[in-house]
């Protein structure tokens, strides 16, 4: 198997080689055979996902699997051309990620230099079990020229391989899309298989529980982008507007509470926490909340479950929040450097120097001023559509994009300059100066 | 010892989380001292250059170190003000890389993101028996707002340590500036410890021979960003300009042997073989080049080497070149994809849809048209200094300068919004304009 998993590897390579050499129409004109491929094999997809729906009700009944992924995993007419489709032709109308001039300096006269934004070559994506994050990212793979090797969760294996089926004939023998850009892998030990070939996989992009990337990170030698929990913080100052901070708190929990941008504490200023606490509470416990807190929560009002160090460092993902209250500013930001995953959090405050110091001081890939954590999303944020979300420190941060699969090389165009001539104090000297111009392919 | 590296890496991070709060001018006003102090500390710093210097000229005298590091170890008064000072002074001048608004849109009325440039955290440098190395990388960390975790080769022991010295006593109690910005580590053993802490360091930078990069990317889950080797090729097409191809060549294979931007491999076209070969393996030979060839080559000149696959894979960084013929440009790119370290390469002809394809084709971090391969390098790419050169396809290829040394966060500036006001079908629509405005922190 591991060898299978090599040599497809190696025509990823490869097709990665040639996909980065491909026009930006004959990418688009690829998402567009995908587009209406999709709507012609509608009824295949839906009996191959009827399959995977019938056997994961049965495990749901059985209490093996939870019920919310039924919803993720079922693909009907109107989810496959309401949502799919439109998605596959939303990726295609972005802009063109690749082959832009990102900087350009003249290094002296006749001799410029371009930094010029390329595919990252071949890009493994693990993800959980729904149908339309298969053809999402692989979609987002071929806009921004990179080939990808899928791993989809093994409650969708039938829906996604009718559904790579599809998207692999429909690209089939198209201008300037070479064959293998797309592999899907189905077993869990080709996961295992992908990780060791660090010669030829530049990225591995784990969308899933916590436990998986952990998983991941431990066993590759390639670069990992993904978050790993989604500990995310409201912090309501002592100069908020309360109403404000109640909506949003209200909100960052409990309008899709299993989702890695939902809050999991709320951080209050001990000067207003007499005010304001018991009417966030009793909202909270209007919407089936449970509410856990600290000594100064706990003194507050009844009921409230003492909360745990061990509450401080958990994603819920259900409807529990844990409350903290602190003297000041550089404790919240203190509490939430230290808890959060870095992730998202925000502040309600009305001050706004206020404001500036929480925004500057905490370390997590969104900071929110007056507005509810639930924003953090790459549709939300006009990235058009996400392929996760990042909490590494490197490339590509919060809501990864188009431009997060991209990298650049420098082009450097003279007429036969040497660095000889540059040395030495007689030396030609370089004149560095800003250019306007664009590099483009010479046709 | 494991446990003090940890303590020292967990003062670096809270010092990386109050350096990234820092104003440029406290920065700038940082990187003064420095250079104030290496200045009026230079007998000390000379003296104890010295003691390293006399080492290791007794271990050369022995043959157990190569006579060109002595050039690279020694500081003397001319290299500490003429380079090293000089060299603090202009990265203090450089545009902050830092608080820089890239992008800004608004996603609804009173609802604005902005993506802002912030330091990456704490990095974990490993660089090579250069003094002069170790103020370059610590002032570039200190003007991006990174803490710095040092090690220098054992060779510049005593001169590392009081380098380190001055600059962390420069420094000390600066506004903006905290203690523990800046770690110099001494033993080897601290290399091993570092590379476990994951969690406070954020990325490793090594500077060093293939076998330490090797070392490292296997031995740790923080990523590294580095080149392992310097695989560089020229291609001669059969429309290059002979005179313009032979100097370059030259140049790219012995203007500076040993270093990484260097040429290993010329490869030449079919057509042209015969006319250009005779008068390079020439000029090569009179400036004490080695040659070795493919069949090719040993057909058309006496005494050449016939060279072997391994050949095509070494990097000799030093007075030997390798020659291989091809049939055409196709065969050209993919020699140079299959054998390149994705350093720099470059190609020699007036064809310009020919240069076109070469630079679109050949898949590395510099590519290069009728220009020598020795100007890829940080300096030359107005760049102001550089941290190394990098062949990863994350974050930053190629030389890489300030702007490699920083990521961004999202700030969201908002009025109240929930996500509720925009879900369903009714909720509000999402604008999605981009802004011209600027985030700033307020005063």
């Amino acid at each position: 198997m591991a060898d299978d998993i090599k040599a497809a590897a190696q025509v990823a390579r490869q097709a990665a080689l040639q996909l980065s050499q491909s026009s930006e129409e004959e990418r688009n004109n690829a998402l567009e055979a995908i587009a209406q491929a999709l709507v012609a094999n509608q009824d295949k997809i839906i009996t191959a996902n009827t399959r995977d729906v019938d056997t994961a009700a049965k495990r749901v009944a059985e209490g093996k699997l939870g019920a919310p992924l039924l919803a993720r995993l079922k693909v009907d007419e109107a989810k496959l051309e309401g949502q799919i489709v439109v998605g596959v032709r939303s990726v295609a109308s972005q802009e063109d990620p690749i082959n832009k001039t990102l900087t350009a300096i003249e290094l002296d006269e006749g001799l410029d230099l371009y930094r010029v934004s390329v595919p990252i070559g071949v890009i493994g994506v693990i993800f959980e079990s729904r149908p339309d994050a298969l053809v999402q990212i692989a979609c987002l793979c071929l806009k921004s020229g990179n080939a990808a090797m899928l791993k989809g969760g093994s409650e969708a294996l039938y829906s996604n391989r009718i559904l790579a089926e599809v998207m692999i004939a429909a690209t089939a023998g198209l201008p300037g899309i070479p064959e293998g850009w797309m592999h899907l892998l189905e077993a869990r030990e080709e996961v295992a298989a992908i990780l060791n070939l660090h010669d030829l996989i530049d990225l591995i992009i784990p969308r899933g529980g916590n436990e998986l990337v952990q998983y991941i990170m431990s066993n590759t030698k390639i670069p990992v982008m993904g978050h790993a929990d989604g500990i995310c913080h409201v912090y309501v100052d002592k100069d908020a507007n309360l109403d404000t901070a109640k909506r949003i708190a209200l909100d960052a929990k409990t309008q899709y509470v299993s989702v890695c941008n939902a809050v999991e504490t709320l951080v209050v200023h001990r000067d207003i926490a007499d005010d304001f606490l018991p009417v966030m509470i009793k909202t909270y416990r209007d919407a089936g909340v449970e509410v856990r807190g600290d000594a100064s929560v706990v003194a507050l009002a009844e009921n409230i479950v003492p909360a745990t160090e061990a509450d401080w460092g958990t994603e819920y993902l259900d409807l529990i929040v844990s409350i903290k209250v602190v003297d000041d500013l550089d404790a919240a930001i203190a509490h939430i450097n230290t808890y959060s995953s870095h992730h998202t959090d925000a502040i309600v405050t009305e001050n706004k120097q206020t404001a500036s110091r929480f925004l500057q001081g905490v370390d997590s890939s969104s900071v929110m001023h007056n507005a509810s954590t639930r924003f953090a999303d790459g549709f939300n944020y006009g990235l058009g559509a996400e392929v996760g979300i990042s909490t590494i420190r490197l490339h590509s941060r919060g809501p990864v994009g188009l431009d997060g699969l991209v990298i650049y090389k420098y082009v450097l165009e003279g007429n036969g300059q040497t660095m000889g001539d540059y040395a030495g104090e007689d030396g030609k000297k370089f004149t560095h100066k800003k250019l306007d111009a664009v590099w483009a392919p010479k046709k």
